[in-house]
């Protein structure tokens, strides 16, 4: 067996286009897609294989945004048609989102084929897909991955438990929100939905809160990241893949996965996040410093920490 | 001048009767009042006196809840009538509260005199009453009191925003929810609303956020605590006034007001208010141990703590 890159980060998942408007602005066509936010994040940290497909309509430029970055884009399927296209709005508050159209076009047939230099990939992130596709990406896989984390959404949650349930078994961490946390477990409490969790599979449950930031359940520990308060929020889409990208990002980029590395990860997730949604769309997650992220690392360290 | 103690901590505020119904059971008459869990929160860090008005249903094994305890009841008037009457109920998921009665008998003509020997209290807590009579109480004070901290509610800033306007010029901390920091500066933002409260008397804001936990602005600094994660929630009533109660407690009994000391006060806050909501009403602050609040103090910590 070769020996494989110990840091390698994988995420299959969504590359799109978006059109959002939130009391901020308005914007019509922009490159998003949970797999895009959670590979330009990750890049801060670590190299990423990106694993997604795309219409006729994504561009060199579009592409050139990747490439910027540390993102290996083998995987990057181009197929004829339309890439996949979503709009929303957002409310006043911004605590509210109504989508206003969900175009899957290519998307609709997405059947993740990973390269054959993507088979040996240390960090895996499924990000919200199609269950089915989700496992398929891990029976690709030429060794078990050191990590796999999985995002989702009620839509599967509903349609597709039973496949839902089987991929999780391959899980170890599940990165979901307080909703989709209750609605999987059928359990309000998020502590005792926790452990109805870890039975289906992941020793990890994080729960993505939004404006309220994040919560890791672990086996065998608790972690609380508030959010990050800023004075502008400008669009808050892609901030949960955001976290993503910056969590698996930093445990890739460190190579284990300790009690210590979890929450630290958790820290670099919310900046991660917490950068994201102060412009529009990836606009601010193409160019950031390392500088600025371990400023914001700092500052959650200093909205936090106490001595008693 | 006389010389005060330095520690001393007056609260003025409801002592009720409560009915409370949760999916975890019911209660028909119980010990409540934001002043009676004020009090008992902060009994296990100082020594309190307390301003109060019950009526003649207000038995003597009502009055030893708070004699147990350090809790000076000079201040507690008795007249006749019945004491004030709250009843309510929560929604399954305790995220909803109904009113089903609120008899403010005798509360309606509540009058707070203040003992003479209360009257160089150094700290001070106005529970959420008219602000008016809140004023009152600092107009009665002999000395300027060390730190003024308030709470107030929807029903005041809606109808005698005039008022409390003027109560805010002479108060140091706000201690309210989110919601009423954006009622009370019609901003949703809720960094940029603490910048509107600076600017009325108060140099630091204490959002209350529920299971959120609660977020300090600071005109220095920002402190987060999240809410401590529990599997079983009995009763959410008081909380938010058992934080208040170990917030000013821990801050009277180090007698300094320091930044560090503020964001320990969050803590000890967050401590009383994860232990209210274990039991119905007030029965769990009325037999804590010092231990236990040590305990969960530091489960807070770990909660939070990271290295990077």
């Amino acid at each position: 067996m070769n020996s494989r890159d110990q840091n390698s980060l994988l995420v299959v998942g969504s590359v799109a286009f978006d059109a959002i408007e939130t009391p901020h602005g308005k914007i019509d066509r922009t490159l998003g897609g949970a797999a895009s936010y959670f590979a330009l994040a990750a890049s801060y940290f670590a190299p990423v294989r990106l694993v997604c497909v795309v219409g006729e309509d994504f561009e060199n430029h579009d592409e050139q945004v990747f490439a910027d970055r540390r993102i290996n884009l083998q995987g990057l399927e181009r197929v004829p048609g339309k890439s996949f296209f979503w709009a929303g709005r957002y409310s006043q508050n911004m605590n509210e989102r109504t989508t206003l159209a969900t175009e899957l076009n290519v998307f609709a047939s997405f059947d993740p084929k990973l390269p054959d230099s993507f088979r040996d990939s240390a960090y895996v992130f499924l990000a919200n897909i199609d269950p089915t596709l989700q496992r398929s990406v891990l029976h690709q896989t030429r060794r078990k991955p050191k990590l796999v984390a999985l995002d989702t959404m009620n839509y599967w949650i509903e349609r597709t438990p039973a496949e839902l349930r089987e991929t999780l078994k391959h899980t170890q961490i599940l990165m979901i929100n307080d909703d989709e946390t209750r609605q999987i477990t059928g359990e309000h409490n998020l502590l005792r939905a926790a452990k109805h969790i870890f039975k289906m599979g992941p020793s990890t449950l994080v729960i993505k809160r939004g404006e309220h930031g994040a919560l890791m359940v672990h086996n065998r520990f608790l972690f609380s990241v508030p959010g990050f308060p800023l004075e502008e929020v400008h669009d808050p889409t892609g901030a949960g893949d955001s976290f993503a990208g910056g969590f698996m990002g930093y445990l890739a980029s460190v190579g284990r996965v300790s009690d210590e590395c979890l929450k630290r990860a958790m820290v670099y997730g919310s900046v991660l996040g917490s950068f994201a949604v102060e412009r529009f769309g990836v606009q601010r997650l193409k160019a950031l410093t390392r500088r600025e992220i371990n400023g914001r690392a700092k500052r959650f360290w200093q909205l936090t920490a106490f001595r008693f």
